[in-house]
């Protein structure tokens, strides 16, 4: 049985300590701006994903409760940066498998402020959960042990610079696109917009990547409704209904280190595996695709990203962002958003938020960001250590 | 369709720092035991849920990884000391919706000693996870902040005595009962039989609890192999398969609130309403069980349970384990593994270490543990913050 998202909602994404709330409070106004999206009732619901990776065990119901006691089922689950895709992809399956009608997917992340390591972008990850795991695999596989993110993402920048003569410009075109995208999105934790020059010139972290190719450190919370079909059209939902086409989560195989490049070691094989198993179940090809929301955790990975996807070959992802097909009149348009570098990136919510905003996008309800005629769109979230989801949205 | 157990694992379970093992390490034993057991090899697994509390994100892919690099999906889940049971009840809805034939369920810890905040046991846990959830729910219920889970049980025993006239015996007989079980499990961590009256003069934890009622601090994994009948038709399974009858997941509701006492916010309303659930999904009732794995954490949960399962009624429980109806030769056979306080409670194992020993026993296989002609199996595993998982087995 097909699943639909009939309701999305999100928090504005912020800068830690920047807003006096907790973890409850951002659920809450998620959550509840989902249900009210929908026209469904908390009590409605029969299951509920949350995903979230630096609150407690029982961090979910601690949130949801908030939403009401029902006694529902409560999953906490986390897969790194991929955590909110992962509790879509649970939400998903409980409703064609028939085990629930309607499902609450929940992302959100208190993180605070030095969370990954530093309270500014790209600081050391190396206490963080992710880079001690990413170490333990780094070490295996011949890279130092425990690098920074940042680190591990600008190594990969500078193999493709050496490999495809990609420029520091188009690594730095993504970040000035991404900015100028967030300008209209009121939900963006940045909504200001640079220049390649301004991109290049601001802050290195990690050569060559500099701060504004960087996604912040970041709070927030995203929620979805999602439902079956009968759910549907028992509440009158159809009209504004957008179809889960397909979706697949892969994790690492062989492909991932039996290269030793930093390409691979970074999720460039899943990415294209899950896009692979998502195209072929859905029957399309990336030039079906109108609106793209992918992981641009870091520039590079933008770039990787869109070769991993099918939308340029290998190599040429450079010259493509810089081509303007990524953008408003351009071929695809990729991450309307703002995408992770300027929208934020609170690691449980940004899954579910990529997909809001393909939601809105989908339903001609973005606004100034507005895709013109978006019928067929595509959410890419991955995580080190890792997971890759891709997920295909139809209306 | 149906899901079936096809193939269970553990490892012994461990006080921390006696072996020198890594959490990979552990999965791969308990895992492969499991697959072994089946007669299945890692290859054939489609998803792969894995349950811990205390290890970083993506721990479950570090750990499954040494199994094979296959790709398949994998998910981190969470609920407190209802984890394993948790990533049970995602492997039996991937089996149950179709979106799986074949799932491997796994839950490890690896528990520094003080992870639960001391090296003995029912240290004080202000600083675990569980406890700093529990404590924003204590605050808001008249709870002193964060108390140690042994003091909000033991408050709930002083309850049960108050309301019930239940003895400090009765309770230490659930622990005599349970530790004597043990001798014949080399998957316990204790394996010594001590009398009532050693019970009660073992160290007082928080009073009535001593030592001796309280689980310990574990290291261990366990793994559960689950397919649908096609699958265990296709690979000739179906000799030793155990069908998981009914499962169903509960979190809080007013009533665990609404009276302000112990016995309802430790759980109790939890795990009434998820075997009420449970009994009515599969036509049955508690006279209809033979052999039950619950959540003894501490003496009186076992108590509190048997009156949630319905063994007896209300107050009656310190009566039922002392007439001897809950060990060989009495009506039910209620924790022949040793239960959580011998045999260890490594948080994300539990649930599925649970299941084990039931799909043994359903196969007749648990040697000197054997409950003679067991047909209909129970498990209850229960979390602070909360959640609580039944599941009954069938052969």
């Amino acid at each position: 049985m097909k699943a639909y998202i009939v309701g999305v909602g999100m928090t504005k994404f912020e800068k830690p300590e920047t807003r006096d709330w907790s973890y409850p409070d951002m659920v809450r106004e998620a959550a509840s701006a989902a249900l009210d999206d929908a026209g469904v009732r908390y009590e409605q619901v029969e299951q509920v994903p949350v995903g979230h990776c630096f609150q407690p065990s029982t961090a979910g119901q601690r949130a949801v409760y908030e939403l009401g006691l029902t006694g529902v089922p409560v999953y906490n689950v986390d897969n790194n940066c991929a955590t909110g895709s992962t509790a879509l992809m649970l939400a998903r399956q409980f409703v064609e498998g028939g085990a629930a009608d309607c499902v609450l997917a929940v992302g959100f992340e208190k993180m605070a402020r030095g969370a990954l390591g530093g309270s500014s972008r790209g600081g050391d990850l190396a206490a963080s959960p992710v880079a001690r795991h990413y170490g333990i695999m780094a070490a295996a596989h011949g890279f130092e042990a425990s690098p920074p993110t940042a680190q591990i993402f600008g190594n990969a920048a500078r193999e493709h610079m050496d490999r495809y003569g990609t420029t520091p410009a188009q690594l730095a075109a993504v970040g000035a696109k991404n900015h100028r995208h967030s300008v209209n999105n009121p939900y963006a934790q940045f909504q200001d917009a640079y220049t390649v020059e301004e991109v290049l010139a601001s802050r290195t972290v990690h050569r060559p990547l500099t701060k504004l190719q960087c996604s912040p450190t970041s709070d927030g919370a995203a929620a979805a409704v999602v439902v079956s079909e009968r759910f549907a059209d028992r509440h009158g939902l159809g009209a504004r209904a957008v179809e889960i086409a397909a979706q697949a989560m892969t994790t690492d195989t062989a492909a991932s280190f039996a290269s030793g490049a930093c390409i691979d070691a970074v999720g460039a094989p899943m990415s294209r595996a899950a896009a692979q198993r998502v195209y072929e179940s859905a029957g399309v090809g990336p030039g079906d695709l109108d609106v793209i929301e992918l992981h641009d955790c870091f520039s590079i990975n933008e770039l990787l990203t869109y070769e991993a996807l099918g939308l340029c070959g290998e190599g040429e992802s450079g010259k493509l962002v810089e081509s303007g097909a990524t953008t408003y009149g351009g071929r695809w348009v990729v991450n309307p958003s703002g995408g992770l570098i300027s929208k934020g990136h609170p690691l449980g919510a940004t899954g579910i938020a990529q997909v809001a905003e393909l939601t809105w996008q989908l339903r001609g309800e973005a606004g100034a960001r507005q895709v013109t005629g978006a019928r067929t769109a595509l959410a890419h979230n991955i995580g080190l250590g890792g997971a890759a989801v891709v997920t295909l949205l139809r209306r």
